[in-house]
């Protein structure tokens, strides 16, 4: 998988002066941009397809701070497939000393974009699937994936 | 507690035309500064106690779709609190018809930014949150907090 890069913008900096809790997310639904171009869901595989991804759930892990400027990095691992689902894990890290920055467990769905309903993947990306899943998936970071939210006492 | 209001914005829609999923959260996020606001953290209380508030984690779930110009509406709800977190539920409403389009628990830490280490919340604080949160505790969203992402066979 090839990781996903960017840089802090200014807009993304709010009164602490750090990354957004928000713009945590955004670096990653750009990194799941960058994903479905990788399974055959650009531009030109929606249109032939029909089919987008849409994020169902997602869960974050705030671990460090981003400031302006800083280079990040995310990287994707796969939890889990069906045929219409796919259970991933972003994580970004700072790009140059590869601290980890925050972890994503997220659910993405196959859509029918003509009737917005969930339908399997198109056989293209299945393809794309079998061949990128295996090489992706496992080792994902420990004890921020299946995670519920609590105050434990 | 008061609702946030907005109101959804060019920049904030995807190629599918829809509301991008970071963007429901930036709407989270600026509800989190107003609940800030109303517990005496807004910038002359952040100021005077020296300290903010961090998310640490949040869980999001995506239920229905938004377009351009939508008016949407933020209502909050205390699930649990200590000295020190705050755990509650933002869910996401059209402005109109009320109609459900996203539910996110979170868990936000009192920090002191001097240090960028988590501490009790400062006396004022706990006072507004006393006034503020037996009042807005309880029913929230049945099946949308507690939740772990997974894909059930």
């Amino acid at each position: 998988m090839p990781t996903y890069r960017t840089v802090v913008r200014p807009e993304w900096i709010d009164y602490n002066e750090h990354l957004r809790d928000a713009f945590y997310f955004l670096i990653f639904s750009y990194a799941t941009d960058a994903l479905m171009e990788r399974i055959g869901l650009d531009e030109i595989g929606r249109a032939s397809t029909g089919h987008t991804l849409f994020t169902l759930e997602a869960h974050i892990n705030y671990l460090a701070q981003a400031t302006l400027g800083d280079p990040l990095e995310v990287r994707t691992r796969f939890i889990d497939r069906d045929r219409k689902r796919l259970h991933i894990e972003h994580s970004l890290h700072h790009g140059a000393g590869g601290q980890l920055l925050a972890v994503s467990e997220q659910m993405l769905m196959n859509i029918n974009f003509h009737t917005s309903k969930a339908c399997g993947f198109a056989a293209s990306v299945e393809q794309r699937l079998d061949a990128l899943v295996p090489e992706h998936s496992g080792a994902t970071h420990p004890g921020y994936c299946g995670r519920m939210i609590a105050i434990r006492r």
